[in-house]
């Protein structure tokens, strides 16, 4: 058996290309790198990678993880600046016996030893994104911006071995140095190959407060399907989270286990995903919470079609 | 009830003091953040705050991080340097709504604005260990310096708030912008008043490959002791990365149940915590891992003098 499954529809081209490599026998290892590559590079999608919205000092620092679910090998960068795929970055940081979690300038001196591209992230399609924000702010009270999409993925390879990866340009607007859940073990990602892997994406500050990929992975292991894994993680979070702060942010889940059964939950609305397993071609679903129920729904060509047309809309400033 | 539990020896002065103040009712907010304060003061610890020990370009990065129980409210700061106090400055942002984890440059502008101690934390004493330490290496082959020993308390206070806390100077001889477990939610720390805290020391590229702190809660929260709850996840770590990677790096997690039961496991020999409760006068324990059990004994008035005396004696480049 194969699978992969990803946070979000910006996944879905990146996805079709690694199914085809996981179908021919090709490695989690390799296959969720080159998915998460091919997020980073499309420049309109605006919370990872090129084109990602920049923090309030208009820089692009950008987050990712890579987790290796047979040695639970762990890298992941933060807050770093001007290379074109964190992701890989995090993925040469899992091979490092130790300083395997990296941070702004020390990770890019890394990533330049290393020889990794250079990139200048900020695009002129961000800017304007950022100068209208800045008017925006200034005519308005200030709250925190809605974009705060991360693609998250989880692969299951032929061979059995598992994989986890993120890669986030994080909060727009977010302060200089910030980090949210995407490079953090545990809240961002997780995997085991003994058991499964699940990654996350909404609001990293409340992720956090429950270390829910881990938790997610714990459920599996303790017998639950990963639907099941991601709704009882999901559910109570949000109930916690409502209890003790009145609200909770926005939280949403994909998990997948080691037979390629996966799951998904979130407490929004409007949350999409894709998948892609030796039984199931590449699709992508929108997903609803009823009463405490995710309920999948295959999403519509007219949908598809219009979710690109709207993020490659031109814009004025 | 209230208690305070602390890894190593070195927690002891602060301990005591922050004893006296929960015994007069103080909150485990302001309790644990002094008794943390009073170790990255002491400028003979050289793995917590001012006097730790550099990273490879000679710089003191530090990371801290705090969680308050009630509201799962977390703050951390990692890689920052020349801040006398990095502990405050990752209780300051746990109140914040966003932007709760902040690195580097990006936790040095904040802490600058919100008028945090700007302190050059590199000592003269810091710098003989770093140029004898270059020199050893130009010697011999370089391997990973012993010195890795965290600051992390848990803290119960009359009104049933749990805290946890952690501060660390990190790897000597690090890569720059390197982050151990410390910073890291659910490896680190964790604590929720509901069950208990936990916090942990040792080498953290493999502490986070367990998410310990935030499994020792789980454990509790399903029954366990604190003691059988610590003892579970360090032989279940230590177990899974003999198996998949030959070898397991030092793990020892301390943890406190919210009737203030503590608990502590270790994987090595020469680990040292201290701990005092209502019932408990401030007491420093060692610990030693048989078979799986780990059993504590009171540190003798002598091993606690030579402590002092070795980690004071004078340095010779």
């Amino acid at each position: 058996m194969w699978g992969i499954i990803a946070t979000w529809r910006m996944a879905k081209e990146g996805l079709e290309k690694s199914a085809i490599s996981l179908e021919q026998g090709g490695t989690s290892c390799d296959a969720i790198e080159q998915a998460i590559m091919e997020v980073e590079n499309f420049p309109y999608f605006k919370s990872v990678g090129y084109g990602g919205l920049p923090n309030e000092e208009m820089e692009v620092e950008l987050d990712a993880a890579y987790m290796d679910g047979d040695t639970l090998d762990i890298g992941a960068v933060a807050a770093i600046k001007d290379y074109a795929n964190p992701i890989s970055i995090a993925k040469r940081l899992s091979k490092e016996k130790v300083n395997c979690v990296l941070v702004a300038e020390g990770a890019e001196k890394f990533a330049h030893k290393e020889g990794f591209e250079r990139k200048n992230m900020l695009t002129d399609r961000a800017k304007i994104f950022y100068r209208k924000r800045i008017k925006e702010i200034k005519e308005q009270e200030l709250k925190p911006y809605s974009g705060h999409d991360t693609v998250g993925m989880v692969c299951l390879d032929r061979q059995g071995k598992l994989t986890a990866a993120t890669s986030t340009s994080g909060l727009f607007m977010k302060r200089k140095g910030r980090v949210g859940d995407s490079p953090i073990v545990g809240s961002g990602f997780y995997a085991d190959s003994k058991v499964g892997g699940a990654t996350a994406t909404g609001l990293g500050e409340d992720l956090m407060k429950g270390c829910i990929s881990y938790e997610i992975v714990r459920l599996m292991k303790d017998g639950h399907h990963p639907q099941a894994a991601c709704e009882i993680a999901v559910n109570q979070l949000d109930k916690e989270l409502k209890e003790r702060r009145q609200k909770a942010g926005d939280l949403s889940v994909i998990a997948m286990n080691n037979k390629g059964e996966w799951g998904v939950a979130t407490n929004i609305d409007g949350f999409s995903f894709a998948v892609a397993t030796e039984n199931e071609k590449p699709t992508v679903y929108l997903v609803k919470n009823t009463d405490g129920k995710c309920i999948c729904e295959v999403a519509s060509q007219e949908w598809l079609d219009n979710y690109l047309t709207v993020r490659m809309a031109p814009i004025e400033e």
